[in-house]
C-alpha cells in the first residue's frame, strides 16, 4: 500500500495520549471530518463516546464527533499517530503501542521536550518517526472537554507523508510550518520552558509576578547561558531569538503559571527531567556547566518527592 | 570609670533582642549571678517578671531571675550589650538604642552574618563593637520560655573587657574562645547557611531529606565554591573544613529545618539578604559571579513576597 493511495481515502489518525494538546489538534482535524481516534482514559472516552469531544475554543464552542477508546490497540489502522503523552510517559506508551502500529505508520511527537523523537526512534527504529514544536494554549477542565486559549500552530519537520498531514491540517484551520530546522525550535521552546517552569513551579507563581522579582532576571539570563552553551555543544542551531522571547512571555501571559507549577499543585510528576534536568545531563555529558539549571531540577525534584511521599 | 573597676563590681549587661540566642546567653549568665536585663516584646516582658526566665536546657529545667524591660533606654548602663535582633533589624536596633548607650559600653554581636558588626560601627563609631560567632541549637517555645537542644560556645575577637567577659561566660558555663580570626570563622558559618538555609525553606524538608536529593550534593559544592571565592577576593581566610562541615551537618542534625525555613513557614521575614542575598552582593561588587546563590536568594525572595501579599 502505497502513501499516496493512503491519502487519497483520507488517512486514518490516532492520537495517543489525549490531553490537551492531543485532543485539540486530533479535535480541529476530526471537527473538518478526518478519522480521529483518541487514546485516553475511561472518564474521557465516556464523556467523548456520549457526547463527543467538546472544544471550548476562542472562536467556537462546539461537541466534535471523535472516535475513542482506552484500548492502544485502536492505534492499529492510524497511518498518523499523534504522539502527545507527557515526555516522562514516552517510553512506556510506545512500547504498549509497539505491537500494534502499521509498518507504514508515521509517529509524530507533539510533546514538550527535545529528545522524544530520539527515544521513540530506539523503540521503533523500523518506523516512520518525526517531530513538531506545539504552539498552543489549551488545557483539560473536564472529561472530554478541552479549553482552547490561544494559538495553535505546529512547526513540522519534513517526513514521508508530510505534506498530505499539513494539507489535512491546514485544511482544517491549523497553521502548519514545514521547517527544516525543527530541532532548533524545539531547542528554542525548551530554553524558554527552563527559564520560566521551574521558577514558576517551585515559587508557585505566575510569570508576570516571578519576572518582578529580586534577581529573576540575572537567574533567567544565566539559565538561557547555559541552555545556549549545551546547545552549541550538541551541534543545535538554535531557532529565534531566545532572549527576546523569554521577555515577551512574561509581557504577554503575566498570569499565567507553568505546566510544571500544575503538575506539582496536583502533587503530579512533572517533565523537569526533560526540562533543566536534560540540559543537566547533557551538559555533564559535554562538560558544559549548568550550575543553574541544575539547582532548578535539584528543587523540583525534592518538591516532588516531598508530594509523592504525602499523597 | 576604668574598665577594671567595672569588673570588680560584676558589669551590668543587657541583651537586646531577647530571642533564642539571647535568652540562652543572657540567662547563663543571670543563673551564675550576674545583673542581666533583656529587652524584649511585652508577652516576654511579662512571663519573664511574673516566673523568671524558664530555661529548658540539656542539663537542667529551671526558672532564672532576670530583668526584663520593654524599653530600649534600659541599655543605659550596660558594660557590655549582647546584641541579637535579627540580622535584618541590626540598623533599626541600634538607631533606638544609640541615645541610650553609654560611652564605655561594648556591644557584641552575637548575629547571623559576616557584616553585622561593621554595620553597628557605622552607626556607632565612638563605641566599642565586636563580633562573636554563636553555635547554640535553642528556640523559644513560648513567652519567656526558651528550649536550649545544644552546644551554647562563643567565639569571641578581642576587646577592651573581653577578658573579664569571658571569665563571666566561662564561669557561668558557657564556653568560649577569643580568636583573632572570627570573621573566618563567620565566614564559615556564614557558608553553612548559604549551602543549607535557602534549600530548606525553599522546599520546607530537613537536612537529611534535602541531602539525598537528585543534584543536591552538587548543588551545595557549587554554593560552598561561590562562597569560598567571594570570601577570597574579600581577602577572608575562612576557618576549618567547610566541605567536612557541610557533610557533617546532614549527618548529625538530618531531622533540622533551617532558621530560615522556620522563617518562611510563620510568614515572616528571613535573614536570606544577610546569607546568600549577602554573597550576591559582595560578589557583585568584586566582579566573582555567583549564580547559584543568586537563584537560592531570588526563590527566598518572591517566597517571602508572596507570604507578605497575603498575610
Amino acid at each position: 500500500m502505497g502513501i499516496s493511495t493512503v491519502g487519497i481515502v483520507s488517512p486514518k489518525i490516532v492520537v495517543i495520549g489525549a490531553g490537551a494538546v492531543g485532543c485539540y489538534f486530533g479535535g480541529m482535524l476530526a471537527r473538518a471530518g478526518h478519522d480521529v481516534t483518541l487514546i485516553a482514559r475511561p472518564a474521557h472516552v465516556h464523556a467523548m463516546g456520549a457526547n463527543g469531544l467538546r472544544m471550548e475554543a476562542k472562536a467556537f464552542d462546539e461537541y466534535v464527533r471523535v472516535r475513542a477508546s482506552t484500548e492502544i490497540s485502536a492505534v492499529k489502522d492510524a497511518q498518523f499517530v499523534l504522539f502527545c503523552v507527557k515526555s516522562t510517559d514516552t517510553e512506556d506508551a510506545a512500547t504498549q503501542a509497539l505491537p500494534h502500529v502499521a509498518p507504514h505508520a508515521v509517529l509524530l511527537s507533539l510533546q514538550n521536550g527535545v529528545d522524544n523523537a530520539e527515544r521513540l526512534r530506539r523503540l521503533l527504529p523500523n518506523h516512520g518517526v518525526a517531530s513538531a514544536v506545539v504552539y498552543v494554549a489549551a488545557e483539560m477542565v473536564g472529561p472530554g472537554h478541552v479549553k482552547h486559549r490561544g494559538r495553535g500552530e505546529l512547526v513540522m519537520e519534513p517526513f514521508l507523508g508530510s505534506a498530505i498531514l499539513t494539507q489535512m491540517l491546514l485544511a482544517a484551520g491549523v497553521p502548519v510550518e514545514v521547517s527544516d530546522n525543527v530541532r532548533g525550535a524545539l531547542w528554542h521552546k525548551l530554553i524558554l520552558n527552563c527559564a520560566y517552569n521551574a521558577m514558576s513551579a517551585i515559587v508557585q507563581m505566575p510569570y508576570g509576578k516571578i519576572a518582578m522579582g529580586d534577581g529573576v532576571q540575572d537567574v533567567m539570563r544565566d539559565v538561557v547561558d547555559e541552555c545556549l552553551a549545551v546547545a552549541k555543544a550538541e551541534g543545535v542551531e538554535v531557532a529565534g531569538n531566545v532572549d527576546a522571547a523569554v521577555r515577551m512571555i512574561f509581557e504577554t501571559m503575566p498570569g499565567q503559571f507553568s505546566s510544571t507549577a500544575q503538575d506539582l499543585a496536583r502533587s503530579k510528576r512533572s517533565e523537569i527531567d526533560y526540562l533543566n534536568g536534560l540540559i543537566v545531563r547533557r551538559g555533564a555529558a559535554l562538560g558544559v556547566a549548568t550550575p543553574v539549571n541544575r539547582v532548578l531540577w535539584s528543587i523540583v525534584r525534592l518538591l516532588e518527592s516531598k508530594h509523592s511521599a504525602v499523597g
